[in-house]
């Protein structure tokens, strides 16, 4: 189940990235579980990971090499499984998260520095490295920068559909393309969750501002999604600049600097809505969005905590205009002197509640006409400031517990 | 659906305390869903209500005539209908929430400032003051010592059963007895959620001190469970002392009050854990003790982590060892600079994870026996300070989702 169709876009190719990707039997036999990337030497890369305390073994590894710097001057790589999380296995995972990059590195030449692992799929299962291992030659010998498609079928768990982002943007006169591919449909809240996203581009982009940009861009994106307020100890966004393209610098003097950058966070903000739609057992599209909130952290709490509350998930999985139960999570929504009596609340466009009461033109057939739909906005205005901020999230389905309750089954 | 059996207990009357109930029409014909105390002159009452900014009407009364002073040197009352909460109907709600104080007090000689309202049911829907209104003299004509079962079954909503628990209790070489009713099964969470508790002794407390028992049972019970972290507008729970007991005064310094605030909180814990018991859609009862804490907000925060957790909840249903789950969620806790090196988890007997690893011993075999059963305990120690915390909740099961997917309908 998803909300919508979709299919994955004619990906342009990046210069200087290519992709390999294979069939390891890490869980299931036959099925793509085995994604390479090779970046040329003079790329760059930058990385957001999981804030959860508990973060996976490959996690640490990233973070570890990204912050005692990753040789760019030579090509590097990324490794990533599907099937396995290598989370919750302590030292032994550290250990086989280790193996595989001193596998893929023995295989081209390279130093396991030079290899950023990355795993998504069950938690507290040995990684099962000799399968990754003899997996990887074949991902090597079939590194191509046309593999994007392979890519996102490749990092699948429980999506139902792969997800991939193209865009080709104009620059000082010129052109720069970015592609990226996503994965992720439960275990879903901000600071990225079972989420995993790869996105390159040729554009030539310094280091600082490559991890500016990224980290805008995922806090503007996955940042914002949420499907069951679970977060996982595996996600990662990775941005790399191979600087290939015949664009001059991207800089933020450049008068194209601002369009560039929303660009960027377009393509993010997609691949993130492509992980919301394929929600585990999503039926809705569910946009929140609370305006003229004191504060960003008032507006985001409140957001999340209507994103959150399954009673109202599930009122939108029976497209049920049950409005008392925005309000009653509004109410619990951690908000200094609340009052009331000044908040608006919209349902798409038809307006339920005015100043604290229902309004008076209010009709259940309004709201059900709304809540029919497949997308959805809920719109809460305080009238306390001028701070907006939205989240994206889905319903509370039967098959998200059918989905949950017999996953590793 | 629902944990374990369950039957009301033989309760004891309470002398002073008088209860009526009657068949209303609110919402369904023909169900009890009407129901009045009346509590003798001389009475003290206390009461605890949610901390939903959005409070619905009759908790904005009732709020409001205890810190204005009910006269207690009066026979006092207490009216609860079921079927309709009284909530989001601003003026309108109000104005119908004293209609029907006044509706009471006029049938008995009273003032509508010794009538204390209680509604719960459907959210943003006109009261329907003229069928309470009509239904009044049945309940107060049924006016009896002996009718707390009734009372247990007139404040159901969603509730499969209804719930209560008394109590003989010595006290200075005589007894007192406390009897109660709870109702509650969805939109459970700390700070009170659609849940009612009308408890009633014969002790003579004084009005500090009976605060004070309220406060600290209520915490220990209604406070410490969760059923899908959506708080109510409407929860209340009451205790009145009708100070008709030959017993002497209940107070602090006398040598039997230890063991008489044990005796009561541990009703309240029992009509707590019987809310938790008939959660919506509940197939398991799951405690959840984090041991070891800093400070007591860690502890809460992280046990309300784990039992909020849609992921766990969904584990629970399938009683699937997937405790994989409760560390990723752990992990997301708020707690600063967690070590997750020093966290041991276990399931009822069985360790599963020692020193943030899993345990070497530790088997699915043994995680399932554990899972298989209706009770479940998660016992997390964070090896940290010494501030332990436990909290009650269920899982999260088909029959949730379509309990409130079709509520109104």
């Amino acid at each position: 189940m998803a909300v919508g169709e979709s299919s994955l876009p004619a990906f342009y190719a990046i210069e200087g990235a290519q992709i390999g990707v294979a069939k390891a039997g890490i869980k299931t036999p036959g099925r793509k579980d085995l994604v390479v990337f090779r970046f040329e030497a003079g790329s760059r890369c930058a990385g957001v990971f999981t804030k959860n305390a508990f973060c996976a073994a490959p996690v640490q590894i990233c973070k570890s090499l990204l912050n005692t710097g990753l040789d760019t001057k030579q090509p590097f790589y990324f490794v990533i499984n599907t099937g396995n999380a290598n989370a919750g296995t302590g030292e032994q995972g550290m250990q086989d998260a280790v193996t595989t990059c001193e596998g893929l590195a023995a295989q081209v030449g390279s130093d396991k520095s030079q290899v950023l692992p990355f795993s998504t799929g069950v938690i507290g299962e040995k990684l099962p490295v000799e399968k990754i291992i003899a997996g990887i030659p074949a991902a090597i010998t079939a590194l191509d920068s046309a593999s994007w498609s392979e890519a996102a079928e490749g990092i699948m768990t429980t999506d139902t559909r792969p997800k991939g982002a193209t865009r080709e943007i104009k620059f000082g006169g010129s052109t720069v393309k970015v592609s990226g591919v996503s994965k992720g449909a439960g275990m879903i809240k901000p600071n990225m969750a079972t989420m995993l996203g790869f996105v390159a581009t040729d554009a030539n982009i310094s280091q600082p501002l490559l991890e500016q940009l990224l980290k805008e861009a995922a806090d503007a994106s996955f940042n914002r999604i949420t499907i069951d307020g679970d977060t996982s100890t595996n996600d990662a966004c990775m941005l790399v600049a191979t600087g290939q393209s015949a664009a001059p610098e991207i800089t933020e003097t450049h008068d194209d600097f601002e369009s560039f950058k929303a660009a960027l966070k377009g393509l993010f903000i997609e691949l993130a809505h492509l992980i919301v739609r394929d929600g585990e057992g999503a039926t809705k599209f569910v946009s929140v969005a609370v305006e003229g909130a004191l504060t960003q952290e008032e507006a985001l709490e409140s957001a999340y905590t209507i994103a959150h509350s399954p009673l109202i998930k599930t009122a939108l999985f029976a497209s049920d205009p049950n409005w008392g139960r925005i309000l009653a999570a509004l109410g619990r929504a951690p908000i200094e002197n609340f009052d009331l009596n000044k908040v608006d609340i919209y349902l798409g466009d038809v307006q339920i509640v005015s100043r604290g009461g229902k309004c008076s033109d209010y009709t259940e057939e309004k709201g059900q006409a709304v809540m029919n739909q497949e997308e959805i906005d809920i719109r809460i205005l305080l009238q306390r400031g001028d701070v907006n901020e939205t989240v994206w999230t889905t319903d509370l389905s039967h098959d998200y517990v059918t989905i949950n309750a017999e996953y590793r089954t």
